[in-house]
């Protein structure tokens, strides 16, 4: 018999034991060894339910694992934990990695590497952002130091109330998905909240007429929201702790500092390897997830570009839902089978306690930058049938070429009913519908669950009627 | 200037008044005179709302109603209520009216005829289905006499208990989605009831395998629900009301009847002026809703057969959401634009109390009687991410065809967040998706919305690989 072939696998959470679990379905274990490193102590977890389980929405940590490091081994899967990848020689078809606990390094070779090593929390070179009391929210290990600071607080007295007895402070830096979710969390806790952007509005995943809307919501929620004020510095008090945000216009005092500025790709390794890196910093794939000119060296999850179907170029979209799924298709292809991961159309949804926010598709400016031409339609509607009890407002706008109709993009700002309502308009960007089609798609009816035309083809209407004016223009 | 052209429109409800009001707004009085007549009291309202409103949720019967006539009066539309056409003249382009007030009759001649008259509920001729004590929830005047009996039963005394003690009894008759939802109703206003039906399950428009998991929940739920029981009569008392409904094998006592066994077109009028009709009884009209062979005369909502894209045949869907949309385009194309239906892909919602029921595109039986071939999945996941409070489990149930891998029907079965998820395979099924393409489909995905892999993409996964295994069998 020949000896099995070896898959080694660079981080152990999504993407790479998505990958690892589907090879060893397909492959048994006297097929294909599988060894994983991961140099933190969780594997498989779900980065994106940190903000609900700082803000006590969900209870435990262990909640957010998946699989853990010992149901990962039983599968016949050999995860090495503490273990950080320190050099990937794609040439000699080996990595080196070093024990944390012991700080010994060793070379492990490979038959087939698969390289996710997820990203890197943005972290802007400013004074204090390294502080006690300056907290990111990347990992459970960042989430488990955030909690365990509040927690901290709160047993000594000091989270209940401020000296002038008013409650405690939070500052978040950065309005979008982690800011906006650590906003909500915060809220939660009895935090007084402060959120701290660059951008104008909210959401800078929304056009600014929407992410006003945000905004505004935000508001009735009782969170400060300060636009236009990049941040210049964390400041600290004489114990070298943070006490409040720096900008250029204001100084917002801050019990607890928390950022969330969004991430980067994490290809430091790669890149010393001299693997092709897009503009992005993430690596460059082929749509099979192989890493560009390298036959056995593969890559998912938040350390690569995808295409976007509807911009038709590359981008970074560090999301756990595609990271399963490139895991999924690498598995695949390495178990013997096959699959593609074609791209995304830009698909997020979240919420700020009960407020949803999803978009798919091109931003205006997006649109614009790519040298389309678009109409847009902004329409008001409900959840439910306006006469049903919870039927509730939302906002739809969607985005279509001028000429062609093509859908090109899609925005919803509501409450309950409204995030999910987005997957309509990623599957007909996919499907590269035009918004004419989409008036007469056939969606559920019945009064609890829409009005009888659905807000996203209310939507539909006016943007293809939208359309015709533009052509009636020329 | 020359005459305005006069546009008649039969029926007062959702398609008719959604084409008279889409035709002016193209046309002024003065170029397009609209008379519409309506037999009935009421005009524009929802009648997928009456068993909310019988069942209390909501509150008050103008609710339902969308737009009356006075409101349509004003936008110019001559709306004659208590008016019932009594004949359709196509060769002379003119219809005859019966005003029921004053019995007077009259001509109306027409340049342009729209026919929405409606469905009319099945009544198998059987004994005692005119009895006092049954009731159809067809028309907001159905609704209101049920209504009026049960208050009148419920202020006299007779609707708190039975002389036994125990509950009064509602038995409905007909277990889809009218018999469900009115199931539901009288849950909510205290009944015992008891749904009777003539299919081995509840919901016909599900798989058996799917039906069994509503009637296990209906079960739950304190709804009695009794199968393969087809209805032969409704016995009565010496005072003339409904006291029991009978089938073959047994009497299910009954201080209400209330029937729920759907409805077939309405057509009476246009079968004796010799327009087309199809299998169902229904009118044939063309892609622009024009009744075939006549240039003016236009039908749509529940009197007419629609193209089903998946089935790739004409059936009878009666739906408010169609009826809405086919009356968009008949107004659009008689103001002078441009519009079509293009057919439905079998897309229905409902829920029994917080039980959620949705499909789209083809049974098994439906599917198998086409001569497709098709595999199946039917897999179990959650609402939201599982660790997420308030994640509720669902069924979803694939059909996809053998070979291609073609989407061909969608069913799911849970609680809150299950209903809706339907859309996305509406939308998939519209495109003519396969099931290895929606695997890939960027659907929104955060914890409180969606596990990372959302419940229609994990059966898309599994469906697609019983597509795999069955290409393996040859």
């Amino acid at each position: 018999m020949a000896a099995a072939r070896r898959l080694v696998v660079i981080g152990g959470d999504a993407a790479g034991m998505s990958a690892a679990s589907a090879a060893r379905r397909l492959r048994g274990e006297r097929e294909l060894e599988i060894v994983a490193f991961e140099r933190g102590g969780f594997s498989s977890y779900s980065a994106c339910g940190i903000p609900y389980w700082v803000g006590g929405t969900v209870g435990s940590r262990d909640a957010l694992i998946a699989r853990s490091p010992q149901q990962h081994r039983e599968r016949g899967i050999d995860l090495r934990m503490h273990t950080e990848v320190t050099e990937i020689d794609p040439d000699g078809g080996r990595v080196r990695a070093r024990n944390s606990a012991d700080g010994t390094e060793s070379w492990t070779s490979y038959d087939d590497l698969v390289i996710a090593t997820g990203a890197k929390p943005l972290r802007p070179p400013l004074p204090g952002l390294d502080a006690d009391g300056v907290h990111g929210v990347q990992t459970l290990e960042d989430g488990q130091a955030l909690l365990d600071a509040l927690e901290r607080r709160e047993r000594t007295g000091l989270g209940r109330a401020a000296p002038d007895g008013g409650r405690q402070r939070a500052v978040v830096v950065g309005a979008s998905y982690i800011g906006a979710e650590m906003a909500e969390a915060m809220v939660r806790r009895g935090y007084a909240v402060t959120v701290v952007d660059r951008a104008p509005q909210p959401m800078a995943t929304l056009d600014p007429d929407m992410g006003e809307l945000v905004r505004d919501a935000m508001c009735e929620l009782g969170i400060e929201v300060v636009g236009d004020a990049p941040v210049t510095g964390v400041e600290t008090g004489p114990d070298g702790r943070a006490r409040a945000v720096r900008t250029d216009r204001a100084a917002h005092p801050a019990d607890v500092v928390v950022l969330g500025l969004g991430v980067a790709p994490e290809t430091t390794l790669a890149e010393r390897a001299g693997l092709p890196l897009g503009e992005s910093g993430g690596l460059l794939t082929d749509l099979a997830m192989r890493v560009r000119g390298h036959g056995n060296v593969w890559a998912g999850g938040d350390c690569v570009e995808v295409l976007d179907r509807v911009a038709g170029r590359l981008r970074h979209v560090p999301l756990g839902t595609h990271a399963n799924k490139q895991g999924q298709v690498i598995g695949t292809n390495i178990g013997g089978g096959y699959a593609t991961f074609p791209g995304v159309v830009g698909t997020a949804v979240t919420k700020v306690c009960d407020l949803e926010i999803a978009r798919t598709g091109l931003l205006e400016a997006e649109a614009a930058g790519m040298g389309l031409q678009f109409v847009t339609a902004t329409v008001e509607s409900t959840s439910r049938a306006g006469y049903f009890p919870g039927s509730r407002p939302m906002r739809v706008k969607l985005l279509a070429e001028r000429r062609t109709g093509r859908l090109l993009g899609t925005q919803i700002v509501g409450r309950e009913g409204a995030g999910k309502r987005v997957d309509v308009a990623a599957v007909a960007l996919t499907a590269g519908m035009t918004v004419e089609q989409m008036t007469a798609l056939d969606l559920g009816y019945a009064p609890p669950f829409s009005p009888v035309w659905d807000p996203v083809l209310v939507g539909a209407r006016r943007a293809a009627a939208a359309v015709r004016e533009a052509a009636a223009r020329g």
